[in-house]
């Protein structure tokens, strides 16, 4: 079965959704975009990754095609004609198709493209109770880790640099300290304290972070927001990363170091499961 | 008039030149480029673009479409089917469409796109007798800028940076010392000697570079590859830059400094003469 794509407006056949080869998405990775979870038909966290959706468009300088509203519109009428009950909705807004040229276009319509991919067992993932293997690469990205953009190359590369070693996903260092990993929040747990790397233009402002560090708090837990090292890492008690498609989940090993016990350990499993019961309550 | 570009094996007028939503070089910023010039219907350094794709290509673990001979082939057609007299031809290949996942498609066709652009003018560019105003910024790109990927967003608000600065074009700084411009390289000449930073991932290996490097030496001319510092550069006798695009373009200004007398200088505009003479007679 093929599914229903948003592109520019027109709900088509995936097999039919394109843009031109001029979109500056395609020639200049000028473009943000995003991931929205999506549990029971329901959208997680929507307002949180709206919100970061106009930030990363205000920083460059580009216009949102819709308003908020019609976003959400869009998001539901994909997951409901693709009939998804756990799975993700990404969203792509370039700054348009012009001839090519370094500088911005003026008056150029921006592309907007959104696509739904089915994730059954999303929400009970094995993989939460085996836990992540994780290994350490030098950090490469740009330094505007901030803006979501599309320039996604470097993640693609750690990611199967990871492969290749027998991993999950690549952790990035940057003068000695733990950046995040290929595309998601990274923490550790030391003494009962969960520590990971205050927001700055390092790193993604994670709308799964902030929602688990709220979480966190809520529930007495302590929260230390600062650089930590892989060798701190690979003597914490145990990891965890976030992501808007992973939630919470365990890290078991950092470069072929377990952590702890060698298995998910019990603050990452008590976030994991307060992060879906909260943020379900207010899915829409 | 619509241009006829080529997209994966197909001659189309540009309206109907379109990738799927799915390609990995609109959504990872997963591809590499090349740029080549042409002037009186002729490509100059063919052979080194050609050298340099398969180099980027291979630094991503990525197949190409194309041979060599097909490469040609396909720029030539172009060229005469759009009338090229002076201009350019840009050709990207991506690693192909599949749905979306950090790690790499196995088996999937890589997409290859070729459009030309007239650029009439290209040979007695009226701003090499005007000169360049650069602004100076910081070096945000990621680290591997030897592999000429489509990661072009920070070069792209390099350049607007500039306009709004009343500015032609930004070189871009990193620990205190001038990495390149925006998409060329940057040179400065002082006491005779021209200055140019050395070969690493730092910079761009470009084709014009190592033409014009070569054709300076074969003048008698003092190269020193070396780092310099936009201190140093504000007070050299003269600047410039070389890209397949400008070839050799001087520069007369660094962050509203005039460097000499504020016009282009002698080293600059022999270079470029020399470029386009050597050049045109290699042109295929």
């Amino acid at each position: 079965m093929s599914r229903t794509v948003f592109v520019n407006g027109e709900y088509l056949p995936e097999e039919e959704a394109k843009v031109s080869i001029f979109d500056r998405g395609f020639l200049f990775a000028d473009g943000v975009y995003e991931v929205t979870s999506v549990i029971g038909g329901k959208l997680l966290d929507f307002a949180g990754h709206a919100k970061r959706l106009a930030r990363s468009l205000s920083e460059l300088e580009m216009d949102s095609p819709v308003t908020e509203d019609e976003l959400l519109a869009i998001h539901r009428e994909l997951v409901s004609v693709n009939e998804i009950d756990e799975g993700l909705v990404y969203l792509q807004i370039t700054r348009g198709a012009a001839d090519r040229d370094f500088a911005y276009p003026k008056d150029t319509a921006p592309t907007i493209v959104l696509f739904t991919q089915a994730k059954p067992g999303l929400r009970d993932n094995p993989a939460a109770s085996v836990g992540l293997k994780v290994i350490s690469i030098e950090d490469q990205r740009w330094a505007r880790r901030d803006i979501k953009t599309v320039q996604l190359l470097y993640p693609s590369m750690g990611k199967m640099a990871a492969k290749k070693a027998g991993a999950d996903d690549a952790w990035l260092v940057e003068d000695g300290h733990v950046t995040e990993g290929t595309s998601n929040n990274a923490y550790i747990v030391k003494g009962g304290k969960i520590i990971t790397r205050e927001l700055s233009s390092d790193i993604l402002h994670g709308i799964t972070r902030a929602a688990v560090l709220r979480f966190a708090k809520e529930a007495q837990m302590v929260v230390e927001e600062r650089p930590f090292t892989i060798e701190e890492a690979k003597q914490a008690d145990e990891a965890f990363i976030t992501s808007a498609s992973t939630f919470v989940m365990p890290v078991v090993s950092i470069d072929e170091t377990p952590l702890g016990d060698g298995a998910p350990g019990p603050v990452a499993r008590r976030l994991r499961e307060i992060y879906l019961d909260e943020s379900l309550k207010t899915a829409i």
